[in-house]
C-alpha cells in the first residue's frame, strides 16, 4: 500500500497548500481592504479640513485669506490623489485577491476528482486481496481482479499527474499573483506618497511666503484718524462742548 | 453717544475675533486629532499586515520567504515612519491648538475689563445728564459730575488702547501660529511621505527581484525519482511480483 500512501501524503501537502492559500489570500483580501478603507477615513477628515481652512480664510485678512486658500488647494490636491489610491487599491490589490477563491475552487475541484480515482484504486486492491484469500485457485476471477487493478491504478496515476500539473499551476500562478499584487501595492503607495511630497513642497512655499506685515497694516478694529476725529467731535458736542 | 457707540463696535469686531478665532482652533484641533488617529488606525492595519506577511512567509518556498520577510521589514519601516509622523501631529500641531485656549481665556479678560471700565463712564455720563436736567444751576454738583465723567473717559480709553493692543497682540499671534502649526503640518506630512517613497522604492526592488524559477524547482510535492522507484518497488511487492 505504500505507493498509495505516498499518494495520500502527497494529497496532503496539495491540499495544505490550497487551504493555507486560501486562508492566507482571504486575510490579506480583508486586511488590504481595512487598509484601503481606513485610508479614505483620512481623506474624509482631510477634506473636512479643507473645507474648515476655507470657511476661515473667508474671516481672515486678506494675506491670511489667500494664504489659506491656496493652502486648502493643495490639501485638497493631496486628498484627490488619496482618492486616486484608494481606487487604484481596490482595482489592481483588493479586487484580485477577492477573485481568487474562483481559482481555488477549481484546483479543490482537481484534487477531490483524484480522490475519488485513489478511492476506486484501493477498493480495487481491496477486492483482489479477498479473492486471493478466498478463492486462491480461482485463477480466472483473480486475472480479472489484477487487470481492473492494473487499470484502476493506471488511472490514479494519470489523474495523479494532472493533479500535480494543477496544483503545479496553482503555485506558480500564486507566487507570480502575490509577487504582481504587492508590486502593484507598492507601485501604487509609491506613486501616491511621491505626489504628496510634491504637494506639501507647494503648500510649504505657501504657508512660508506668507506676508504678515501686510495683514497687521489691515487690522480692521485700529480706530482710523477719521473715525477718530469724528468720534471726538461727536463726544465733545455730546458734553454740550 | 458716539464714541461709546464707536468702543462699543470696537469691542465687538474684538469679541468676534477672540470668539471665531476660539471656535476655528477648536475646530482645527479637533479635525486635526481626528486626522491624526485615523493615520494611527492606518498604522495598525498595516502592522497587522506586516505579521500576517511573516506568518504567511514561514509557510513559503525560500526565496519567496526571503522576499515577504523584506517586504515585511520595508512596511513595518514605513509604520515606524507614520508611528513618528502621529506622535509629531500630536506634539507640534494638536497640542499647540489645545493649549490655544489659555490665550484666549486671557484676551477675554482684558475684553471684560474694558466692557467694565466702558460701563462706569456710561454711567458717570447718566448721572451728569440727570445733573444737568434736575438741578441745572447746580454748578458745583454738575462740575464735580463733569470732572468724574473725565475721569472715567480716561481710564475708559487708556484702558482702550490697552485692550488694542492685547487684541493686536493676540491676533499677531495668532496669525503668526496658524502659519507656524500649519508649516509644522505641512513638514511633518512631507517628511512622511518622503520617507515612504524611500523605502517603498527599496521595497520594489525586493519583489521585483523575486526568483520564481528557483522556488519552482523546490516544489515539496514533486515525486522524487528515489521515492517513485521505492514506491513502484513496493507495489509490485505488494501484488506479489
Amino acid at each position: 500500500m505504500n505507493i498509495i500512501l505516498s499518494r495520500d501524503s502527497q494529497v496532503r501537502v496539495m491540499e495544505d497548500t490550497v487551504t493555507n492559500a486560501e486562508k492566507s489570500f482571504g486575510q490579506f483580501c480583508s486586511l488590504l481592504a481595512a487598509y484601503t478603507r481606513k485610508t479614505a477615513r483620512l481623506r474624509d477628515k482631510a477634506d473636512q479640513l479643507v473645507k474648515q481652512l476655507i470657511s476661515f480664510a473667508n474671516t481672515e485678512n486678506p494675506e491670511m485669506r489667500a494664504t489659506l486658500r491656496n493652502f486648502a488647494e493643495d490639501l485638497a490636491k493631496v486628498q484627490d490623489y488619496r482618492q486616486a489610491e484608494v481606487e487604484r487599491l481596490e482595482t489592481k490589490v483588493v479586487n484580485p485577491l477577492k477573485l481568487y477563491g474562483v481559482q481555488i475552487k477549481q484546483t479543490r475541484a482537481e484534487i477531490k476528482k483524484f480522490k475519488s480515482v485513489r478511492n476506486n484504486e484501493i477498493k480495487q486492491l481491496e477486492k483482489l486481496e479477498k479473492l486471493r484469500q478466498k478463492s486462491p485457485s480461482d485463477r480466472q476471477t483473480i486475472s480479472q481482479a489484477e487487470t481492473s487493478v492494473q487499470r484502476a491504478s493506471v488511472d490514479a496515476s494519470r489523474t495523479s499527474h494532472q493533479l500535480e500539473e494543477t496544483v503545479d499551476t496553482f503555485q506558480k500562478q500564486k507566487l507570480k499573483d502575490i509577487q504582481k499584487i504587492f508590486l502593484d501595492f507598492v507601485t501604487i503607495e509609491m506613486v501616491f506618497h511621491a505626489k504628496a511630497v510634491e504637494v506639501y513642497s507647494s503648500a510649504f512655499q505657501t504657508l512660508e511666503s506668507y506676508d504678515l506685515e501686510k495683514d497687521l497694516e489691515n487690522q480692521r478694529w485700529k480706530i482710523s484718524p477719521t473715525q477718530s476725529l469724528w468720534t471726538i467731535r461727536a463726544y465733545h458736542h455730546h458734553l454740550g462742548a
